[in-house]
């Protein structure tokens, strides 16, 4: 089946802006329900309804003035697609570029999201898109929260204003979104891999296309990416990688004062690369030769290209060259005209191999207030464009990821063997507080989360006691390590997965759907999740106790339910595979695990308003599984119900495998287990993702007066639901 | 908990042989039970009870004649542990090695196992125990099989008869093994991590012991590899890496007529490195105008050493130095008088950084039927020494890793979509066939499941059928490309997923425990389980003809149990989603998923000669699961048990979630699940390992005894199991 190789038919059914000179501020459009997936038009034919501005004109990017309302554009505002773009001159392609910055700027204003990555990136959207011929030529943005742009120039500028909300556009390419969107990303250094099967594919079927990859520096840093381009030197196909080199290998955050130094020894070999301007002017001179020497001497003149870079670097060839790609770089990522010319070039090449175009880009290039935040405007809040003030909204409580840190620095303060582990998330998963607290006891290894589990296999090995903070969804990438490095040797590695459960606007790729299921499988692990953030605190607490095994813990994206914190932040250790009853009922035992104990709470008050008082409980561990508490619960009730933020096979297939083999599921208890449904929930607002997932309190109520016979009620408690 | 870091109290209990000249033939021990963890002895004087042979003798290996009985060893009898070695001169060094390699491939002729890895590493392995002192300093063994030389050095040697055998030594180094295995092995590519944690830790915690881990170049082409040098170049800890050059970037298989080539862009850098000698020679001069230049010119001559290399080779700095290792060599692998000066100098020199010692050895090195092999006897069965003849035993059926690539051939013959993707792993997974057949549709990515699973991606994008054929407990190296980049895409990619279940003498590293559980909470996997060989001719059909989403089947190492099997090699398109009923009978209901569907038949049979006629049905699928087949066994049985070799979390699991939620575990049908249990199982023979893991005909039919309240019939039953 192929998913995107050819053209579709097309509908395009955007507006015309006949009169780009009289166009009004954009109102946000309301995106209800899904649209079908953008489509392509299918000949230059459809740019003509549009009227070009007379003349280039200096945009306010250019002019460097950012007001509140909604900027001119007149020459993006002529373009919806790339094909409207072909017979733009290279100074109107500057302008184009200028006003999409502008468009970025004052969407993701009104909006949020990922600015900083898609400003760096707006010299090297259009270039690609006035230079190659998509969708049959494919552009790959690896992670993909640098799209932006793409996206207003596929098809989608009139959706912006819906981006990352319910309904509305990804924040990230999306294959069911785009035909353009020729891959899903979100997670990184991805793009390599699937470019080279793109390529080889297109080689199979007899095509003829480009293939394009751009990934960051930091995306670089994962081993995936090394694998695919020691692949790709070797099956040599035609596939174009730009690395787009934005010095990112570390992303900090706007909370803290300045930015952390980026990790690994690859962003020296880049550094090394960008300074070497000797370097790169010999190298021009040398490609000259090479040219001039003709096709039969081509070898020679690779070895005089390759032997004057070395002699003037010192460095010789890079990292890129040893695993078999042509590089070229390294190359100003906001000169339009270079990254054209050389883009060409390197399209009209034939059977050129795999090539490496090295871009230097700027996070935030364009934007002063971004430029000079230290986390050059990564990921924002809405906020004002004439000012850069982000309207931040101030919470009684704070994040999760917060209260872990704060957690885990107490017991590092009384435990010096306590180390924190990250994968380049020192600031989603909090430890850049750590890192400032104990500077060396915290460790960023790059996106690299196999390395990262392997090398606390190794410290715990040692009697220092690591904390690894990775991401749910992340984690998944290390799964290997945790089960062979880890769990097999029974080493004392501490998982701590945030980001567990649904996760809002980020979606399908970043949700932690899974964890409970592939951690709670492993023999020796320590599976459990906090039901509020004090217990967040008691579960950092026992993490440390456990040094006999590897244990985990998951807590959601999002805040805390503002119960009273622990003393100093000190958490208690709590005894290993015991839950708690929260309150005592009858008939129906809701068991809840994790924050899904919150919401069988809630059930149960909107019960009580019924008539029905429930058993709640909160089981804490999945693993040890608290075999009293829910024999207990099974045999003085009706109905035991499961309630988990996660996929099948997690706490309540624990739960129904004890229940069986206990001998209790014969009639004694009806076992129901609520999970996350079997399907991808795609982004949107926590509320609606719950509501789709019905995991809500109504749909818990709802499922308890279903179990017992009460299908009136049931309507009735979700037609009146918040 | 340091679990490796200190020595433990010392207990030699092996018998002291006085006299090597009157050595007798070893007779093989019969290592019952668990011994406790070998530990080292705590001095030299432990020495003294042995008596050294009178000089320096020619060895057989050295007189290149090998004979079926046990040869002399004289000086290898003298060393138990390495401690026994440090008195030796590198004279006797060198007839230490050739005695340790003719015990070596001895032992492995009378067991079978890994022995082609494990004589390239002789000189090596006694290098590095004579010049470091382990257990102090801690040595790594990358992947673990090419460990043998250091288990017969390290207090093993009388338990060499047992390896890989039940109760027996590991194939691969063992944390509860031994203290001189510092860290477990057996997939590739994760001591550089472990190894950087371990110096991390070291430097933390105030030691002062050298850490050295030895990665074949196949393992350098992991991800995982890259990822940790990138980190070491960085932390800039003191660590050796020794990169053991055997060329061996691709395993052929013995069976084949002639070696596959090495794949990947690595293994041409690796060769310019080997090739280049003036480079090494230069190299040389300029370490030494390096060292005269002394400390305060260091930066100086450092770039004199770069820039002399850069001008001799053209190519200049390696990989490895590009990720901020100090590379060294190419150092010849079988010269043990250079390996040892080298080791020296690196182990005196104190805050060198990250070390890459580049050595080129060659697999099953010294002995010639070995290095005349296309394998270089990878893994042998039992053998003659003194022929290399491998007494291999004739089945009356094959493997179904056989059975797989015969499927997936006859429907590649008539399908010109369908290709193959492997990671390193033609031989074992049967595609080097494949390759033969069709050499441009088979993909050997090297060892990198992450790339293959992502690179399938993209192929399918294109409209391309892959087929991704990667042993189940690999694929945990992949998970996160299988949830991202293909499930949530719903790309249309097929996973073979080999040695699923128990894999007998590989034991718990490389068994396929999980993948039901990790595969089945997938929205979009259809994932499958063939009960015999003629389903895994069907399933391959059936993962060809599902081309809107993706699909898994999982098949067990070992052989077919002899069905007819599709005329021309091609099977029939199963519906997806149906299961079948293989016997009608009453009260009990047996439903397997995969291989486990064979020992419901038997244990049916069983129990027909105790008057017990059970039904029997055959799941096919675990998802989507067939509901009318499990909704009407469970209307018209009392009992349902589910039998699976796989982990909690599985097909039992979506078995009761689903009788759940259909209202049928209220006293309608008790459901039992039969899973592995919840612990790690041993290496051992299959047998041995199925009755360990309690699923035998027999522990299916005594449960269903237990569970009809016939306890006596029970214990009966299990009393007489073969």
């Amino acid at each position: 089946m192929a998913l995107c190789a050819f053209p579709l038919p097309v509908h395009v059914n955007r507006t015309t802006v006949t009169d780009p000179q009289k166009i009004t501020p954009l109102t946000p459009n309301v995106f209800l329900g899904r649209d079908p997936v953008i489509q392509s038009p299918h000949n230059l034919n459809q740019i003509q309804t549009k009227k070009r501005p007379n003349g280039v004109r200096a945009t306010l990017s250019e002019r460097g003035e950012y007001h509140s309302q909604k900027p001119p554009t007149p020459l993006l505002d002529t373009i919806d697609y790339p094909i409207h773009m072909k017979n733009l001159s290279v100074k109107e392609v500057k302008q184009l570029a200028d006003e999409l910055r502008t468009d970025v700027i004052f969407n993701v204003s009104k909006t949020g999201g990922h600015l900083g990555s898609s400003l760096g990136v707006v010299e090297l959207t259009v270039a690609l898109h006035f230079v190659f011929d998509t969708p049959q030529d494919k552009i790959m943005w690896d992670v993909g929260h640098q799209s932006y742009p793409h996206k207003i120039l596929t098809g989608r500028r009139d959706k912006m204003s819906t981006i990352r909300q319910t309904n509305g556009l990804a924040g990230f390419t999306k294959l069911t979104e785009s035909e353009y969107d020729c891959f899903g990303t979100g997670h990184s250094s991805t793009t390599i891999s699937a470019g080279l099967g793109m390529a080889v594919g297109r080689d199979l079927q007899g095509r003829e296309n480009h293939v394009v990859a751009v990934i960051g520096d930091g995306a670089m840093t994962a081993g995936q990416a090394y694998e695919a381009m020691n692949n790709a030197g070797y099956l040599d196909s035609d596939v174009i990688i730009i690395l787009n080199d934005n010095k990112q290998v570390s992303l900090p955050t706007a909370s803290l004062d300045g930015p952390i130094p980026p990790v690994g020894a690859l962003s020296s070999a880049l550094s090394r690369l960008q300074s070497n301007k000797p370097l790169r002017e010999l190298r021009e001179v040398a490609k000259g030769v090479t040219r001039k020497l003709g096709g039969s001497m081509h070898n020679l003149a690779s070895k005089v290209d390759e032997y004057a870079r070395g002699m003037i670097s010192g460095s010789g060839s890079t990292l890129f060259e040893e695993l078999g790609l042509y590089y070229i770089g390294p190359v100003d990522g906001h000169n339009i005209d270079d990254l054209v010319s050389i883009l060409k070039e390197v399209k009209n090449t034939k059977k050129t191999g795999p090539v490496l175009i090295h871009v230097v880009t700027e996070k935030g290039h364009g934007y002063p207030y971004a430029e000079r935040a230290a986390d050059k405007y990564h990921g924002v809040v809405k906020f004002d464009p004439a000012t850069g003030k982000q309207f931040k909204t101030s919470a009684p409580t704070q994040a999760y990821t917060t209260y872990f840190v704060e957690a885990l620095i107490a017991e590092a303060e009384v435990d010096k063997d306590i180390v924190a582990i990250h994968a380049a998330m020192g600031g989603g998963t909090g430890l850049n507080h750590f890192l400032r607290r104990f500077p060396n006891r915290c460790f960023d290894v790059g996106i690299a989360e196999q390395h990262a589990v392997t090398f606390a296999a190794g410290l715990a090995c040692e009697g220092v006691k690591p904390f690894c903070a990775i991401y749910s969804s992340f984690l998944q990438r290390a799964y290997d390590q945790v089960v062979h490095d880890v769990d097999l040797q029974k080493l004392p590695v501490r998982f701590a997965m945030d980001r567990a459960g649904l996760v809002g606007a980020d979606g399908p790729t970043h949700c932690g759907a899974f964890d409970v299921t592939y951690m709670a499988c492993l023999p020796n692990m320590v599976v459990m999740a906090p039901s509020d953030e004090a217990e967040l605190f008691n579960m950092v607490a026992t993490a440390v106790a456990i040094d006999d095994r590897p244990s985990c813990f998951r807590y959601p994206r999002g805040n805390g339910i503002g119960v009273e914190l622990p003393v100093g932040n000190k958490g208690t250790p709590l005894e290993v595979g015991k839950g708690r009853i929260l309150q005592e009922g009858e008939k129906v035992a809701l068991v809840g695990y994790g924050t899904a104990v919150q919401n069988c709470l809630a059930a149960a008050n909107l019960l009580e308003t019924h008539g029905l008082r429930l058993t709640v409980a909160d089981a804490r561990f999945c693993k040890p599984l608290d075999h009293a508490l829910i024999r207990s619960l099974a045999k003085s009730h009706k109905v035991l119900i499961t309630v988990e933020e996660g996929s099948i096979g997690g706490f309540g297939s624990h739960v129904a495998q004890f229940l069986a083999l206990d001998g209790l599921l014969d009639g004694t208890v009806k076992w129901i287990p609520m999970v996350l449904p079997d399907r991808y929930i795609d982004h949107g607002s926590p509320a609606d993702q719950l509501a789709e997932a019905g995991l809500t309190p109504s749909h818990i109520a709802a499922t308890v007066f279903n179990i017992l016979g009460q299908t009136r009620d049931a309507l009735e408690i979700m037609s009146c639901r918040t």
